[in-house]
C-alpha cells in the first residue's frame, strides 16, 4: 500500500460517436450541467431543482401523477423498483418475454417470491398479444408487464393492446420505457399505464445513474394496501414518495449533480417539443434502413414492428462480427452494439437516440460500415448515402 | 401538456460551505471529471477506469480484496448490497445500535427474512462491546455489522473489538464507513473486516451517488455457498462482480460520468497521501472543537469517542434550531446538519468532511456561528478564533 499509486498513467474518455444501445451521447449543455457545485439533498435550493425536474419528468411521460421521479440507480434500478413494489410474495404477476429485458423481469419476480407466469413472445417481434391472452385465460393476475421496446432485439410492442388486456383481467399494468422514453410518443395517462420506468441513458441523452419511474392510481392503491413491506429498504416508493413529496422527509442522499444532468437533459427535451422528436428520431431510422438495405443489409425485424432508436441488423454471412465492430471503434470512434443472448454474433444493434439521433451520425455511420464492410470482402452496393438523404 | 414548460424560472446551485453530515464540497477537478464526454460501458477505455478505480479504492480501504467496487447507488444502496449478499433468510445477524443507521440495517435484516438479534448501546456513545459479547453469548451468528461512524451522533467504536468478537463466534463481519472511509484510518485487511461500505460524498468528496464495498475471503466464500438467490437483482454481487472482473460481463449500465468523478476524488486521496489526510481531519477536527468550547458551548459525545469529520454540537438552551441553520444558510452560506431521531432539535451535526476540512472552513463557521448566537441572545464567550488557531 504505497504510494505508487500516483505513478499510474490515467485512460481518458475519447469522444466517441455512441450508436450502441445506449448510452447515446451526451449534449454539453448536460455534462456542464453536471459540473455545477454540489449542494446538500435537504437545501431549499436543491428541493426546487426536484420540484421542476418532477414537472418537466411528468411533461415527457405525458402524465398527472405525482410519483413521477428519476429514482437513484440505473435502468435496471428502476425496473426493480417497480416490481418490488407491486409485488408481494405469492401474487401472481404475467410477464411477456420476447428479450432479454423480458426476461431480467421475470429473475426478479422469482427472487422475490411473486408467482410467476412467463409467457414467451419471438425474440426480433412485437409480442403477440392474442399469446397473453391465451395464457391468462380465467386469471386474475395481479400484475401484467411488458417491454415497450427490447433493446435486445430492436423490436416494439403495441401497448394499447395490452392496456386492453391488463384492464379486462384488473391487473396493474407496468411498461419498460427503458429504450423508448423521450424517442416514441408514450403518453403514460391516455395509454392507461400504472406503472413505467425509463433509463436516462437512452432517449433522454443524460448519463446513466439515474432511472425514471411514473406510478399512477392505481399502483399507489397498491402500494398502500400491501401487507408485508417492500423487500427493498433502498426502493421502497412508500418512502422515497415523502422526499420527493411535500413532506420532504430525509430517506437516501439523493444522487445530487446526477439530477442537475437530469433536468438539463429534459429541458432540452421539452425546448425541442415532444412531436418534433419523436419525428426526428423516425427520420433518422428510417434514413438508416434507406442506407442499410441499399448497401445490402437486411433488419432483423419486420418494418411495422421496428423501433426507430434501436436498429438491429442482420450480419451478413461471412462477415467478423467482433472485427468489424472493433474496426468501427478503433478507425472511426462509433461505438454500436453487439447481439445479446441468442442473438450474440447474428445482429449488430445500432443506436440513433436522443441527442445521438442526426443525418450527421446516419452518414458517418453508413460511410464507416461501407469501408469497414468492403475490407471483411462484402460487396456493399452503392447508392447508400443517396438513399438516406433521399429520406 | 403544452409547452409553457419552457417558461420555468430555473433554480441553480449557489456555491455552499457545506458543513452538514454530506455531502461535502466537491473539487473543481472532480466536477470537470463528471464533465468528460459519456462512454459506453463495455468501451476498452471505459473498462481500464474501472481497473484504476478499484486499484484506487484498494489502496483507499487498504485491501487486496479482488471485489473492491463502487456499487451504483448512494450510501444506503451500499449498506443494502451488503446484507442482501451476506443474509439469507433465517439467518442470524447481530445489528449494532447507537444510531439512525444502525436502526437502518435492522429494518433491511428484517424486509429480506434474517433473524435479527439487536443489541442497543447509548446513542452518543461508541457502541460498547461487552452489550455485543453478552448478548451473543453461547450463540454462532451469520453475521455481525456495527457502524464504524454513526453519522446521526458524531461518535465512533473500536472496530479492533468488534473484530475479535466477531472472529469468536465465527460471524462474517460488517462495517459501515459510510462517514469515516477517506478521513479515519480503516486499513480493512488489518483489522480482520469481512465486508465494508461507505458513500462517496462525505470524506471522499464526490458528490452522492455510488457506494464503495469490499468483499473479503469470508464474504466471497458466503456469497459461493448461498443456497437461495440474493432477493435484489441489482446489487446481486455474484453478477456485478463479473461485470468488474475479468469476465467483463454486462450485467446493469454503470454510471459512467459519476464514475469518472469517484476515480478523479480518490487520485486526490492518493495524492494527498492517507495519513496526511487522516491528520488534516483531526486537526480541524481539535480545532473547531477548540473554538466552541471556548465560546462555551459543548459536544455531545465524549472526548475520545468524536469522530474527527462530524461533530455533535448541543443545541444550547433558549436558541432556536431551525433559525440558527436557516441563518447560516440564508445569512453565510454555511449549511449544517440538524439532529436526526431522539436527537432531533437537540444537536448540529457539523461536518469537516474531505475538501471540507480546512482551517478556513473552520474559521469561517465559527464566526458565522458567533454573530447568529449572539442575534438569538446567546452570549459567546470571547477568543474562540484564538483557541482554533492555536491548535
Amino acid at each position: 500500500m504505497n504510494l505508487s499509486i500516483n505513478d499510474f498513467k490515467y485512460t481518458y474518455p475519447s469522444e466517441r460517436l455512441l450508436m450502441g444501445p445506449g448510452p447515446s451521447n451526451v449534449a454539453p449543455r448536460v455534462l456542464q450541467a453536471m459540473a455545477n457545485p454540489c449542494i446538500g439533498h435537504l437545501d431549499p435550493q436543491f428541493l426546487a431543482i426536484m420540484d421542476e425536474t418532477q414537472q418537466l419528468l411528468r411533461f415527457l411521460f405525458q402524465t398527472k401523477n405525482p410519483l413521477t421521479i428519476p429514482v437513484s440507480g440505473t435502468g435496471s434500478a428502476g425496473m426493480e423498483t417497480c416490481l418490488v413494489n407491486m409485488i408481494e410474495p405469492g401474487d401472481e404477476a404475467v410477464i411477456c418475454v420476447n428479450g432479454v429485458f423480458g426476461v431480467r423481469m421475470t429473475e426478479i419476480v422469482q427472487r422475490i417470491g411473486g408467482k410467476l407466469l412467463r409467457v414467451d413472445g419471438e425474440w426480433g417481434r412485437a409480442m403477440d398479444p392474442d399469446l397473453v391472452r391465451r395464457a391468462i385465460k380465467g386469471k386474475q393476475p395481479k400484475m401484467l408487464a411488458v417491454v415497450h421496446g427490447e433493446t435486445s432485439t430492436g423490436a416494439f410492442s403495441d401497448l394499447a393492446e395490452f392496456a386492453s388486456i391488463a384492464r379486462e383481467c384488473g391487473a396493474i399494468y407496468v411498461v419498460d420505457m427503458v429504450t423508448t422514453l423521450g424517442g416514441m410518443n408514450v403518453p403514460i395517462d391516455d395509454l392507461n399505464i400504472d406503472v413505467a420506468y425509463s433509463g436516462t441513458q437512452k432517449c433522454i441523452s443524460c448519463p446513466p445513474g439515474l432511472s425514471p419511474i411514473s406510478f399512477g392510481p392505481k399502483a399507489m392503491e397498491a402500494l398502500d394496501k400491501r401487507k408485508t413491506p417492500v423487500v427493498s429498504w433502498y426502493l421502497d416508493m412508500g418512502m422515497v414518495k415523502s422526499y420527493w413529496g411535500n413532506e420532504r422527509k430525509y430517506h437516501h442522499t439523493a444522487p445530487i449533480n446526477m439530477t442537475y444532468g437530469f433536468r438539463e437533459a429534459l429541458r432540452i427535451i421539452a425546448e425541442e417539443g415532444l412531436q418534433t422528436r419523436f419525428e426526428r428520431h423516425l427520420k433518422h431510422h428510417r434514413a438508416l434502413v434507406a442506407g442499410l438495405e441499399t448497401m445490402g443489409l437486411s433488419m432483423l425485424v419486420p418494418e411495422k414492428e421496428r423501433l426507430p432508436m434501436l436498429n438491429a441488423i442482420k450480419i451478413p454471412e461471412g462477415v467478423d462480427d467482433l472485427q468489424v465492430r472493433r474496426a468501427l471503434l478503433n478507425g472511426f470512434g462509433i461505438e454500436i452494439g453487439a447481439g445479446l443472448g441468442p442473438l450474440a454474433g447474428k445482429i449488430w444493434r445500432v443506436g440513433l437516440m436522443g441527442h445521438t439521433s442526426t443525418m450527421r451520425s446516419v452518414l458517418l455511420f453508413l460511410t464507416a460500415l461501407e469501408t469497414v464492410l468492403k475490407s471483411q470482402g462484402f460487396k456493399a452496393r452503392p447508392g447508400a448515402i443517396e438513399a438516406a438523404t433521399a429520406v
